[in-house]
Formats: C-alpha cells, sequence, structure tokens
C-alpha cells in the first residue's frame, strides 16, 4: 500500500515545490551567460555595455558621440564612468532602463543596431550589486532641462524591478547627455583583452566617434574622429516572407489588423509587393484569394500558404536597415589605429540568413612598419625606410612569426572573448592564405604580421551566448566573410608580389652600384678621361640605370 | 536652434519605444541559446528536455523510472512522445510547468537533479509552436485519481504565460505518470547526434533506468536496467561562505530572520557550526559581536564580515548533495553498452568550486572486441579469441586509428554538442596519454580505440549556455577531471602492458610450437622411438611447454 500511495504524496509535495524564476535571478546565478564570469572580464563587458548604449543614443539622436571613459580603483573595487553628450534619458525611464533585464527599445524593431537585448547594462548593475553591494549611480540630462536627474537605482532581483534608492534635480555642466557610474569586483588588464585595446578597437569601427578614456593611473588616451559625417540612420524594416516559420505565420494571419490576404503579405512583409503577393496566394491554391480575410484562414491553408512562400521567388529584402562603415570610413579607421606597411578593405554587397539581411565588411593591415624598408622615391632612387617603431602602436598587429591579430566586429562592436567558436575565425581558418603567398599550418589562422578586421552587421546578429561575444556560423555569413576575405587576399598577394620583386630588384642594383666605380675607373682607362668627367659619367650611368628600371 | 532640439525631441521618442521584452519573446528570437538551432538539434533536445524531466520526477518520488520515447514522421514534421512512470502532476500545475519559461522547482534549491532552469520543456514546446503552429498535448495521472488530465497548452509569448486549448478528464491505462507529446519541425539524425546515441549514454549513467524507444522506421529498442537499486535522494544544502559574493552577503542579513549574527551563520550557510561563526565574527572585528543583529549591520561591517569569511578556515562543504553513480554502477552500465576489451572506472571524492560542491568520475572501455585476440585459458593455453564483432554495440568506441570517443555528462544527463568548448575535453586533451602508452598528437584527443567517460556532478552545474551542452572550466573542475583520468590512464597503461607481454609470449610460443613436430622426428631419430612414443613425447613437451610459462 505504501508503495502505492507514495507517489501521490510525491505529486502533491512536488507541486507545492514549484516557483516562478525571475529573470533577474537566472542571470544571477548564471551571470557567466552575460559576460561577468571573472572580476577581469566582468570589468570589460561592463565598460563594452555602457559604451555601446551611449554611442547608439547618440547616433539615433543625430549627434556626434563624444564618450568618456574612466576606470580607477576604489575602496579595493573597481569604479567605472562612462559619460556620453547623447539626447539624455526622459527621467520616468531611467529606473527601467537600469534596473530591469529585458527592457529596452531594441528587441523588438528589425533594425541595425549595438544593443539588441535590453539586459547589458541593467546586468552590469545587478553585477556591481552582487559583488560589492553597491547600487548604479546615474545622472541624465536631456536638452532644454534646466537640470540633470541624479539617482542611484538598483535590481529586486525576485521581482526584475527596479529600486530607486535616492533621486534629486542636480545642476550638472552637459547641456544634455547621460553619466552612468558603476561599482564592483573588477581586475583590470592589459593585452588584447583590456579596456584600451577594446576602445581602440571601437575607434577602428566608429571613425565617427571619440572617446577619451582615463585608466587607473591616471593616463589619458583619446581616440579623436577622423571623419565628419555620422553614418546614416538605419532604417528599420519587416521581416522577409522567407525567413518566417509556420508557427509564426499563423500568429501573424490572427494577429493582424489586416482585411484582406493581399495586404496582409504587402503590409506585414518586406519585400512584397503586390504582384508577389498575388502570385504566392495563387500558388497556394486551397481556395486561399486576394480577398481572404487572414484570420479566418484554417491550419491547412496557413501550412499551403507558408509553402507557396517558400516556393516563390521574392526579391531580397531592403538593405538600407544596415550600415556598413564604409571601405573609406574603414580605411581611415584602420589607418589612425593601426601602423602597418599595406592597407586593403573591401565592403560585401548585402546578403541575407533566415531573412534577415546582413553585410560583411572585411579589411587586412600587413607588415609591421620598418619590416619592410625598400621603397623607391620620385626620382626613381630606391632607399631604405627610416621609420620609428612606434611600439605602442602596433599592439594590433601579428609579431612576423605569430598567427595573425584578429579583429572581430559585429554592429560596429568589437567581440573580444569565444574568438574560437566564432564565424569569423571560422572562416579565416577555412580560407586558403598560402595561395596569396602566407604561411598557413593546417587547420589555422595564417602566420603572418597581419591584422585581419571582419565586421558584420545586421538587423538581428546571430550571437552564441547573450555575452555577445561569438557570432553563430550561419553558412550565409561563413560565406560571405570568405568572400570578403578572398578580395583582399587577391589584393594583399599582388602587394606582395611588388614588394617581393622590388626587393629583388633593389640588391640586384646595389650588386650594379658597387661596381660602378669600377666601371668608371675602367672607363676612364680606357677613354683617356679626367677625374671630373670619369665622376660625372658614373653618376649618369647610376641615374639613367634607376630611370629606366623604375616603373 | 533646430540642432539644439533634436536631442530633446530623440530623448521623448526614444523613451516612447522602450518596452518590456518577454522572456518567451527573448528566446523565442534567440532560440539557438536553448539548443533548437537546427531541425536536427531541435528534435535531440526536445527528447533530452522531456527524458530529463521524465526520470528526475520518478527518483524523486522513488520510482524506478520506466521511460517510453517515440519519434515518428507526421504530416511531414516530426512527432516526438515522451512518456513515464513517474508521480504524474497536479493538474493545477501541468500548464504552467509546460507553458511558462522559468517555472520550476528545481532553480531556488542547491541540490543536484537534471533540470536546474524551469526551461527546458516548455522552450520545445514553444519551438513547436513556432515552426509548426501545434501546442504541446500533455497526458498526466496522478496515483489514485481515477482519471487522467489531458490537456493542449501552448505559451503566449507576449507574457510568457501558458494557453490551455482543451482540457479533459480521461482513462488512462497507466496508473500514474506523464505523457507529453508534441510536433516540431525536426530531422533524425544518425550518429553521434541521434536520439539513439543519446539514449544508449543515458542508459550508461542510468543503469537504473528502463528506456524503451521506438524509431520512425517502427523498430524498437530497449535499454533495461541493469541494477535493482535506486540511486540515494540528493539531499538539499545551504550555500558554502566561501562561495558568497559581498553584494550576496548582505542582501542575506538585511533578509534574513535570525535574530543574532551567530545564528545567521549557522542557520543560512553550510559547513558553519557556533565553534566557527564565533571565529569568523571574532575575525570580523568592526565591533561586530555573536549577538549582533543582523538587520541592523552597516556595509563597512558587512565588507568585513565578508573579508573574514574569505579568511577562515571552514569545513569544505557536505556532500550528501551529491549522488555520483558510482564505481560499480558505472562498470556495469559501461558493460551493458559498450563492448570492449578493459574496463577501468574511478570515482573522485567530492570537491567545491565557488562554495559549490561537485563531484567527478571517470571511466575508460578500450580495444574493440577483436582488436586483440590472445588469451590464456585455465589449463595455461592460449588462444585466439573468437568473438562476433556487434558492429551496432561498437558505436561509442573509437576505431583504431580515430582520436578517442569522448561520453561527457553532467548530472547524468549526456551532452551531445559543443564538445570543443567543454571543460572535460579539454582536460583529457591537457592529460598527457602519451605516459600511459597512447598516441596523442599535441594539443589533440588521444587517438585509441576507446571511449572516455567523465561525469561531473554537482549541485549547480556551470553549463556555458542555456541549452546545457558544455561545462564551464572552472579550474577546480578541470582538477578533479584531471586527477580521475590520471588514476584511469594508469589502470590502462598496466593492461596494455600486460596484453603487450602477452602477445609477445604468444608469437614465441608460436615460433616453438612451429618447431615442435621437428624436435620430435630428431628425438625419434636419435632415440629410437616408435610414431606412437615421438608423438607422445612432442604432446608432453608441448605442454610442459604452456604450463611452464602460464602464470
Amino acid at each position: 500500500m505504501s508503495n502505492r500511495q507514495l507517489p501521490t504524496a510525491s505529486a502533491v509535495e512536488m507541486a507545492a515545490r514549484q516557483r516562478e524564476i525571475s529573470i533577474s535571478e537566472f542571470f544571477l546565478k548564471n551571470r557567466h551567460l552575460l559576460g561577468f564570469d571573472t572580476p577581469a572580464k566582468a570589468l570589460l563587458t561592463a565598460v563594452k555595455e555602457a559604451v555601446d548604449n551611449a554611442i547608439d543614443a547618440c547616433e539615433e539622436a543625430r549627434i556626434f558621440p563624444e564618450i568618456y571613459v574612466e576606470v580607477r580603483h576604489r575602496h579595493g573595487h573597481i569604479g567605472v564612468v562612462v559619460e556620453d553628450n547623447g539626447p539624455g534619458i526622459v527621467e520616468s525611464q531611467i529606473a527601467r532602463i537600469f534596473g530591469k533585464l529585458l527592457y529596452g527599445s531594441k528587441f523588438h524593431k528589425l533594425s541595425q543596431s549595438r544593443g539588441q537585448q535590453g539586459m547589458g547594462i541593467s546586468a552590469a548593475g545587478m553585477y556591481g550589486q552582487l559583488s560589492v553591494g553597491k547600487p548604479l549611480h546615474i545622472l541624465s540630462r536631456v536638452a532644454g532641462d534646466e537640470l540633470a536627474t541624479e539617482l542611484y537605482v538598483s535590481i529586486d532581483t525576485a521581482r526584475n524591478r527596479p529600486d530607486i534608492h535616492k533621486k534629486k534635480h542636480v545642476a550638472w555642466d552637459h547641456p544634455h547627455g547621460t553619466r552612468v557610474e558603476m561599482e564592483m569586483e573588477g581586475r583590470p588588464q592589459k593585452g588584447p583583452h583590456s579596456v584600451e585595446v577594446y576602445l581602440k578597437q571601437t575607434a577602428i569601427a566608429n571613425p565617427h566617434v571619440t572617446i577619451t578614456c582615463r585608466d587607473p593611473q591616471g593616463k589619458r588616451t583619446c581616440y579623436a574622429r577622423s571623419i565628419d559625417e555620422l553614418p546614416p540612420l538605419p532604417k528599420e524594416i519587416k521581416p522577409h516572407p522567407h525567413g518566417i516559420e509556420l508557427g509564426r505565420l499563423i500568429q501573424m494571419l490572427s494577429n493582424t489588423g489586416c482585411h484582406t490576404l493581399l495586404k496582409f503579405l504587402v503590409d506585414e512583409f518586406s519585400s512584397v509587393g503586390n504582384k508577389t503577393a498575388s502570385a504566392i496566394i495563387a500558388e497556394a491554391g486551397r481556395r486561399l484569394s486576394n480577398r481572404s480575410y487572414p484570420r479566418h484562414i484554417a491550419r491547412s491553408q496557413a501550412t499551403a500558404l507558408h509553402r507557396a512562400i517558400q516556393n516563390s521567388r521574392i526579391p531580397a529584402p531592403r538593405t538600407d536597415c544596415i550600415v556598413p562603415i564604409g571601405e573609406q570610413q574603414l580605411l581611415k579607421g584602420l589607418h589612425s589605429e593601426i601602423e602597418a606597411d599595406f592597407y586593403t578593405v573591401t565592403t560585401r554587397p548585402a546578403a541575407a540568413y533566415r531573412g534577415n539581411p546582413f553585410q560583411v565588411e572585411v579589411g587586412l593591415a600587413y607588415g609591421r612598419p620598418g619590416d619592410f624598408r625598400v621603397y623607391v622615391d620620385e626620382s626613381g632612387h630606391m632607399h631604405n625606410k627610416d621609420i620609428h617603431d612606434k611600439s605602442a602602436a602596433v599592439d594590433l598587429i601579428a609579431a612576423k612569426n605569430e598567427p595573425a591579430r584578429l579583429l572581430r566586429f559585429a554592429n560596429r562592436v568589437p567581440l573580444l572573448y569565444q574568438q574560437s567558436s566564432c564565424a569569423i575565425t571560422r572562416a579565416v581558418i577555412q580560407t586558403n592564405w598560402r595561395g596569396y603567398g602566407l604561411n598557413q599550418p593546417k587547420g589555422t589562422l595564417p602566420v603572418a604580421p597581419m591584422a585581419i578586421l571582419v565586421h558584420v552587421a545586421s538587423v538581428w546578429v546571430p550571437y552564441t551566448s547573450e555575452s555577445k561575444e561569438a557570432i553563430e556560423p550561419y553558412p550565409e555569413i561563413l560565406k560571405e566573410i570568405k568572400l570578403g576575405l578572398q578580395k583582399c587576399g587577391r589584393e594583399l598577394a599582388r602587394h606582395l608580389r611588388r614588394n617581393l620583386q622590388l626587393r629583388r630588384e633593389y640588391d640586384k642594383r646595389a650588386y650594379i652600384e658597387k661596381y660602378l666605380p669600377h666601371i668608371g675607373i675602367a672607363l676612364q682607362e680606357i677613354l683617356a678621361l679626367g677625374d671630373e668627367e670619369r665622376d660625372a659619367t658614373v653618376t649618369q650611368l647610376d641615374d639613367t640605370l634607376h630611370k629606366t628600371r623604375a616603373t
């Protein structure tokens, strides 16, 4: 008997233990998913989330972003300040933006932005709260307002709701903008995972942004903007029909305000005009017509409609929802932050994965300055370059016998962790760099004094985790990255061949030059020239030699 | 002027676009985070989530789990049925358990279980809903109830709330249990990511479970339980003080019902008795005493208390919250599902990472049967083995020149994806297998006809993503896995040496045996023996040879 009763008791007991889990509790316990696993990574993630938000806000308000970042030691913890000249935040929204996970303006629309989840900055606050028990300190002023709003906000994790601690209105010397200050357990890093490298890479992909940074030692670095144009504002788009699953289609049909199927297809999707819509409906059959009432469409009809969409030729999605950095701008960014012998960039045409438009850009910076010194001047004379090796400036480029450095970007944001699981890394490894004259051990990155920059811009970047550190390797994305790498690789190969020729030429010429004086002496004897005539002849010969060879 | 007004307008416009994002919407758009990125993976993930829940429920109710899994093609989609003989689910809970993300009984307690997030099965339902528009179909009966409850449930993703479609009470031939049926876009796989391999691995780590599976071709496979004992029920524990962050400590202090600091430390943490608690409080100083009222403790005092905790010697956490598979059981599991020449297993003592107890188990199965055929019988004679190569049974073991197969488990659940980012893989690669007589190219898995099984059990497994496919490589976890691997590696080395000797012996003996008849003939001539005498002598020689050499 007791055996029989046990399961009942269990079912009731187990029911009593069922509880709702708040999203904040979930991510507090799983904070490594958001990039807050170690103090070193947490610091960088916090800076990144705040800077991303700041730049997004400025761009949306069409303001040239000016960002100030400060990291300092404070009572044994780390203090981080990020300040922007953006539009400011309306008072009623401040607490929720900083004190609630999954709250934001970017999740529900299809258009390119740095943030997309509405989690990052609140998560940084939650980490500060967990690690040192301090709330976020916010200051924000909307242009036109006399005073700024100042408040301290933490998260009530059991309810995923903001707790406001103090709120007052204070004078602030910024006409508009937002300032967030966080305290947390953190560890400033040197090298590839440092705030410095993150900001430098941000400057490369965002040449319209000015960033000033003050590090824990009080050293100030400024990355000034190098172009005078804001990137255009990405347009919002509707989903593309080819990316819609059956279940989603059924849901959209039952939620639409449109009164005819034709209007539904035209209004709620991108790339569908009346003609395409009519063709889809005709293809679907099943007694569906242009005037069918969407909400009355049966399951079997929806299934037929879904199949018809998959089988129809529909134009590719519009691409003004994506704003690439642009070849000129990218080149400027590379030039101002990486010193190299050779640069090449390419912006691929837009493509789509699962109905989401995306666009790939690739840049290469090759050769530490000074590695190859020969150059030809205007008169055709060859010289060795005399360049100071600015060691601080070559951080981003690999040494001669190291694997090339990868600079990965998604929607203009540098990706600093999880390199090995990223689509970009995979595409670089799958590219045959030997064909371009580089050394590449099997299954690895090419070994060369080179930085490879890849930028993937999309209305929805498929990150492999909430911490947005790597891109899921969808086949369409891999393909586009590889095409971009190949284009740049060919340019690089041309440069390397030219350099090789130049070097050979230089060696040959040096050889001839070595014997020119002897030829002079021989001529002097044969033709009985004076010393001056001999020298003039040698100079003339030298000159002729350079001019004929220089092309 | 217009430039000045723009930011204001933007701030107001932007505020209007701020919205809450429901957790269901979030994971619907990011469904790859939950393991539903491709139809192949989605099918496996759905089966896994349902089976995990089924076994958890049975164990909690102390019932020997009997699970039935069915996968079939249905209207161009895939239908999945998972049925258990568990305690059933109380009617009022069914809809929320299957139709709400982040709802469950396992998140808030510290004890080992397969599920820990309250997301998996609802996510599977959400995927079915998205991909083919079908709700989950649930049948559940609590023992003692006359009828079972049947209902269809989908998720209202905008609100993360269950939508119940039909509910009725029906007769069901199971006295108690739960049956969930899902329809989805899916693709049954062969090989390492197949439902079959997942179930086989589940059987290895859960020898107390019986699983019957019906595949899309109608073939039934049964993995019968091989032991007659249920694993003990893991105990729930309190957090260990060494894993508590300052912010959490402050929060716990202000939420506690305890009236003295001493009682707070003893009651709310594991491994803290009166003596340890007093020592911590004395170490903290700052006018804190055993009788301080926890809610009145100031920030600076809490900081001192936190530091004192870190500096105090506190016993390791209790380990009855973890239930390893056990060496005997693991060996049984390996024997019944993997056919090999040699098996060895080890269960490490429990350890802790960030205050969370965990325990590692390692098993090796080496040699496809038939790869090494020599054995010695009781009379000391050597023979070649005559074993049928059951090709179906060797699925889990690598071929001779392939990298060893890794069987990764967390809380008795097989991990089938993201092998390269898993702590287990890293530990195997970092182990020096050459020292145990195996071939191991630098930085890779050992190359051998071998399966390496590693099980990590913990009250909180730090998965690298919500889809629970890999374990975060915390140093403490890596270390324990490596110690386990080394123990098994030494056993393997011993076996290989013994085998090598046996093989040499066999070769030598075969050589001698080849010449025995000739020796017989020679003796016959020398000693003038009859043919019968000669043969008897040869037999005697042969016998002596075997007996003296057999040890």
